[in-house]
């Protein structure tokens, strides 16, 4: 399947046969995530989960239904969101009808909670996440983990002080992200970036997003950090008697990362045979496919299979690839590091589906590699082969992870430098983005003032305004709006978006 | 808190000071789970989906709406559950409404998707496992945990070629369950028992289920498997090619352990001062108490504190305490094994604390103690105090674990046979019952022909029939059923149920 010429038909077939997802469950915009897709996101979860304790997050649970005068508490917020929801009726014995919001996002109800929670100074930074399950009723096409009815998330939420100690905390989230962005082998893939005025999330004083650059050209946003301020605060009435015995409002943040990060992760590194996977979310991490053509062989292969199998288990137990297991928060290695045994299936037919189902590392053994005492390792990210000795079978293996990390941080930059242009004329911003780029442009404003060229942008061109570089100033000189030609007094990244 | 005399408010006390559930939240019945509390909660799954992972048991994720026609296809379990859920209704475009049922479990829309993945002998067995949330429209008393509209749980559900095999699974799964009642220091404490014909999953050929007694003497469902046999797969037509060639209908099971668990896990443990935690469920295993009186002291007192934590840190990491770190699935030792350093709190008012969230064991370091090279351990369930020598420590903390372990096992299991009773009357059984019971009672029949006895002893006395011991064969010889007189052909439990 050929993923350059026609990603769209890449994804489907990757979703499909890699046994992702499955499109068939009969509730438009809501698939079923398959074990071989799930154990993916899980691990992507987990990781997140455990930097998100080390630095302090506590998880809870909170009810996905909320009741609509709690939801309709901050104006904009609700303005935002009310046309998504969907609505839980339930008539009681009386006939009275109760109502209530599916969650399309937790603030609400979480800071309704906080107001009961937070009292003191001594309360504060609170910190909070939650992975869990949001509904939006999307009216645009939905794709399986891109755009559906259901989300799967993490979502971090942080009470603060003051103002100084929220914006900090957004480069803690960012930090945060960026670490799990790296072992995902997609870090720097991505401009990070203030959204316009327009563009914020509904509640936010400001909204900062990562969005990176898919195959067919568009953005996908990969994870976001809101600075709320005191505006739900003040809404929800969440105060804290500061050490100078003044009651004040909590400065606020919130932040997340979804499913939509493993969709990228998968298109970004996958290729025409299907997954390229990194370590950390392949739920096998190496298949040894034993080779036999008589009785007489199966066995003493299958036993050589076994006892690599058992040496790379202890080398991750125990060994020199301990770290790995650290690092991988792996827990189960019996069914990270297998052996296929199955007698109905030829070896070719087994390197056709971890090909595409991308796992890192294949050890292939054979009689005659038994004789000579080597193993063939095939590594997924360079397709190539490689024989090795095997009594340095693990120290290769630990060469190897760390130059497929390599390979695939390297080609992902590539891919997104090679996406990139400026521009300073409307006609060639609008000729790149259509050839599949991320344009930078000059651009009069990003408040409200510059909100009418964003529209002409969009209506005329279908082109979007992400915004401007969070992390460093770029501030245009002596040049025009390309849509209004006045001074322009911002670099803005545009594109089309999903 | 009084337990023994007043169970019902030593729960609601329970679980709000020691921050388990908040039940302020606006909705009857959905309370939320606070970060000390859902970390139990978290611990707990954490730990049965490792023991479903070795098992061959794969995770995956199906949305929580289920379409209606769906939800109907098996007319016994459309009825048992129609009247308690939640419905979306939503409005679309064009003014039509569509309607989903929220998932009170997850049978219906599971095996619609199973009747499209399973095809093959070869694709049998099929195990899959949820962690998941399902909703419950109760009319009763809610409580958090125990009874509440939104139930968080784990549910397994098994496909195979054959009935024997299905059997089978069902003695996995109880092994499975087993083994973390048995970490959780319940083992042993409650009855695996058969339910009647009458009360039994709706769907199921029969249901067995771990009832266990609450210190107030109700019964608590704690875990059950159901035998399902090929009902629903006949009405979702999940079929497979045999070895033999023929199609034939698949057998199946499912099973679940829930948030209840947890529940009970607090109730049989906890005392008046608080809670006490297994170590695997315990969001904090061991608490550094440093005591000091004076600055001189404090650097002294936190040094030392400090360098016993990163003791005990490195014995969980590479010491004798190494195999815990893998039993309990520590992956963050950092806020396992933590240092109170809080200024603003006397080390009494800490102590209180400690005791009420149940940390298993408290070290306390003052500067007489590092004088003499001393430290002193308490041990929250026996709340004793024990001097140790520094270098002894480790050594020492390995011998409190499974002597931990020990008293909390021992003394549940005592509870549970002191509140255990044989009765061969009606007026003798009431009365054991009355008094907080378990009791063992001849009985006529526990198919359809014994439900009239069972609702006379419902409706009269409000006493249930929980079912036969489903392990090991008990038949009353001469003995007569305790409400209608005729020979007794089934001993049974019966009690008190919430």
């Amino acid at each position: 399947m050929d993923k350059e010429s026609n990603f769209s038909e890449w994804y489907s077939w990757i979703v499909k046969e890699a046994e992702i997802a499955d499109i068939r469950y009969p509730i438009k915009g809501m698939p079923v995530y398959r074990p071989y897709g799930f154990k993916m996101y899980k691990n992507l979860m987990k990781y997140l989960e455990s930097l998100l304790d080390k630095t302090g997050h506590k998880a809870l649970w909170i009810p996905p239904f909320i009741p609509p005068k709690i939801f309709a508490k901050e104006t904009e917020h609700l303005l935002g969101f009310e046309m998504e929801t969907f609505k839980i009726k339930k008539e009681s014995s009386k006939g009275v009808e109760r109502e209530f919001i599916v969650r399309p996002t937790s603030e609400t109800p979480l800071y309704f909670m906080a107001s009961l929670w937070i009292d003191s100074h001594r309360d504060l930074p609170l910190k909070i996440y939650m992975t869990n399950t949001v509904y939006r009723c999307e009216t645009k096409m939905t794709r399986p983990l891109i755009r559906g009815r259901e989300i799967l998330w993490n979502e971090a939420h942080t009470f603060h002080s003051s103002a100084e100690e929220a914006e900090k905390q957004m480069k803690e989230a960012w930090d945060i992200y960026e670490n799990l962005f790296d072992e995902l082998c997609v870090k720097d893939t991505y401009v990070i970036v203030k959204r316009p005025e327009w563009d914020k999330f509904p509640g936010a004083e400001y909204t900062t997003s990562a969005d990176a650059i898919m195959p067919d050209g568009k953005r996908l946003q990969i994870g976001t950090v809101h600075f709320l301020g005191q505006k739900f605060s003040k809404v929800f009435n969440i105060k804290f008697k500061d050490k100078d015995g003044l009651v004040k409002y909590v400065w606020q943040t919130c932040y997340g990362v979804s499913m939509r990060l493993l969709a990228y992760v998968i298109s970004i590194h996958g290729d025409n045979a299907g997954l390229v996977l990194p370590f950390l979310i392949a739920p096998i991490k190496i298949v040894i496919v034993p080779i036999w053509y008589n009785e007489g062989e199966k066995n003493m292969v299958l036993n050589k299979a076994n006892e690599i199998r058992d040496k790379l288990i202890n080398a991750f137990e125990e060994g020199s690839l301990k770290k790995y297991k650290e690092r991988w928060l792996m827990d189960n290695l019996e069914n990270e590091i297998i052996v296929d045994e199955r007698e109905d299936k030829k070896p070719s037919e087994k390197y056709f589906e971890y090909e595409l189902k991308g796992v890192p590392l294949r050890i292939e053994i054979g009689i005659r590699d038994l004789i000579e005492g080597k193993l063939t390792i095939y590594r997924r990210d360079k397709g190539e082969k490689i024989k090795v000795i095997e009594e340095e079978l693990i120290e290769r293996v630990g060469d190897i992870i760390e130059d497929y990390y390599n390979v695939l941080r390297n080609n992902a930059k590539m891919f997104f430098e090679s996406r990139f242009k400026d521009a300073d004329t409307l006609e060639d911003a609008v000729n790149y983005v259509n050839s599949g780029y991320f344009v930078r442009v000059p651009f009069c404003s990003v408040d409200k003032d510059g909100e009418e060229c964003a529209i002409k942008l969009k209506n005329k061109y279908k082109i979007e305004v992400f915004g401007t570089n969070y992390r460093k100033e770029e501030r245009p000189k002596g040049k025009r709006c390309i849509i209004c030609g006045r001074e322009a007094k911002y670099y803005v990244y545009i594109g089309k978006s999903y």
